[in-house]
């Protein structure tokens, strides 16, 4: 039972694969996937053009590209086994829960079309990457009252993600900044819907039913929706002019400050750098709201109250504001990390699975041995 | 990222947790459920007692006994919401991914009643525990054509299981062999199953979420359905005097034998034991089946072949024999597993969220960094 072994509270530090997918030094504030810079890929590459690199280890031509968009739009439907069933959940349960209850539905709609091969599973691999934000879509439109729509054909996975989910024609601007958002959630290393996600796979459980086990780690709130208590914290400010009082008073309780600082990050996240600089020009083009005008306070007056003492915004801070603007509904921010996470957690199960060995860590015994089973009628 | 610590593959060896739940010596055969002898629990307890037991760290009193299966029986009915989604699942899906459908339609249709004190985990478990058979039974009913039945009231979990499953009054032979094998397969401490459970209650999702990713990991073929594998196997044998040349040859090949052996025991399974001499009682009551001969003469000969040299059949050999026997389709013995383990998994998971700490393990990093982007129109 190994009870001399070191023992590390949630595996911190402990490393539980080799991984060639992503890099991030925390120290430094550099994320890398496959080795290419977060920076250069939020700059110059579409979501698509990331998941092929996460999936192929390689960045795609550009005939790569278009038969991998081809890919893509050709499951981005709603298979009508999976409609019935999202028409079927409890209207106000949490889309997290109903994109895992659609994932698993795809899978039990797709019984009897499994395969062992590596060609499989990057074809499944890619599939649950066009379902995913049809599932969300569809649901949050069928739990509104409201019929699911179909994606124009000939669109990329952000503009119709937003399309699908509000039954408008996105601009140019908001579909750039969705597939920005997207590139930049889809991988971030060895957390726990990553490592939820490589411990199902290691079972050879199918690929569905391992996506909707990560979906459900990210549903935690101790993982994902901190985007979403950013616009609650938000929220309670009444005014720009109550936001100095209330972050001094916060810093005096020592109070963490929801959407600043990172577990991962001693300098600035990257990803916030990027998409503050994104939400600058939305708000710029399509109007201004309460809330961003509270939110760009408050970073100024921590800045100007703790200086570069490290309390810096992180990706969380402005994603919410953002996907607020583009017309997307509290709870479906979560939903929209998976829908873009999903690519990271396929990585590393393909990668987990071209040398697989399930997950079989040990314990240490903290409780009595060899007790004595007293019949029922004398205990008490 | 740290590449000099020692890497263990399905992190052999490495403590994941501290834990009371359950002690096992895979080397001398030694069972444990929170210190008592699983023989001991299998000989003298209800699946219910165990149940107790796993959840309180200590066997219950008479009057607890009886609370506590007034309890189970309270809720051991299906809602309404629950059953709606497993009337629209595609009836070619496996009841596994129905099961995590069913957990995960529970937890929408709770929404709203959640709240994070230890009591109101407590009766989630419990809550749990009473509809995964619920769930099972409901599901295979409506995918053959048949209305769901609600449980009679004043009878054992094993024996309302085998009456919403078959429709029919089980036998006190059949619903006890049903609850000891309920008894056996309830803890086995930290295998891929129960790590998933851990690593996504980590994250604070709720327990629906959790138990169905922890559903979600024993479905994977490296994990649950060995026993379906067994019948299987039997089933290519078309006669007695088949089965000595077949065993020599799979012997001569060092094929592993499905039901043979276990990556932990060293020595028989106890838990093989007391199947075993339980099927024996089954099948001497209630008349033998030609595959259960089949099963009996394929130890005898290979114990004549090989001795005492570490091959035993382990407990998958028998359970699926004596569940095809009491009238469960094959498709079912691993959510039987899952009906039983989940009062492990939540025992674990309660443990868990006593003093929890979310998993982020870390990984070694084997790929390329800092790759230079090249536009997309000059790669090639």
């Amino acid at each position: 039972m190994a009870e001399d072994k070191p023992y590390a509270p949630g595996l911190a530090g402990i490393p539980a694969a080799r991984s060639r997918v992503c890099y991030l030094d925390g120290a430094i504030g550099k994320l890398q996937y496959r080795g290419y810079a977060i920076e250069a890929l939020a700059e110059s590459c579409t979501f698509e053009e990331v998941v092929y690199l996460l999936f192929h280890d390689a960045l795609p031509t550009e005939g790569q590209l278009e038969a991998f968009r081809g890919e893509l739009e050709a499951v981005r439907t709603l298979p009508p086994e999976v409609r019935e069933v999202l028409s079927s959940l409890p209207k106000r349960g949490h889309p997290m829960a109903a994109l895992q209850a659609g994932l698993l539905a795809a899978s039990m709609a797709d019984a009897g079309d499994q395969a062992a091969d590596p060609d499989h599973h990057l074809r499944t691999a890619v599939r649950i990457v066009a379902l995913t934000p049809v599932i969300v879509a569809a649901w949050h439109r069928i739990r509104s009252g409201l019929a699911p729509i179909e994606s124009p054909a000939g669109i990329g996975h952000a503009a119709s993600f937003l399309h699908m989910l509000t039954g408008e024609e996105p601009s140019e601007l908001a579909a750039h900044v969705m597939d920005v958002a997207l590139v930049l959630h889809a991988e971030h290393t060895m957390n726990a819907s990553t490592f939820a996600c490589r411990v199902v796979g290691s079972t050879l459980a199918d690929p569905y039913t391992t996506l909707s086990a990560a979906v459900g780690a990210l549903s935690g709130p101790l993982h994902g929706g901190a985007n979403e208590r950013v616009l609650a914290m938000l929220g309670q400010l009444e005014g720009e002019d109550q936001v100095r009082p209330w972050a001094e008073e916060r810093l005096a309780r020592k109070d963490k400050i929801t959407g600043f600082g990172h577990r991962v990050y001693k300098v600035k996240d990257p990803r916030a750098t990027i998409l503050q600089e994104l939400a600058t020009r939305l708000f710029a083009e399509s109007g201004r709201t309460p809330i961003y005008d509270l939110a760009v306070r408050l970073e100024r007056e921590l800045a100007d109250l703790v200086g570069h003492r490290g309390i810096y915004p992180n990706v969380d801070f402005y994603s919410g504001i953002v996907y607020q603007k583009l017309g997307v509904p509290t709870d479906v921010f979560t939903p929209i990390f998976a829908i873009s996470r999903v690519s990271g957690w396929l990585a590393h199960l393909l990668e987990q699975l071209e040398d697989n060995r399930i997950f079989r860590p040990t314990q240490i015994w903290t409780g009595d041995a060899d007790r004595k089973l007293v019949p029922i009628a004398e205990r008490g």
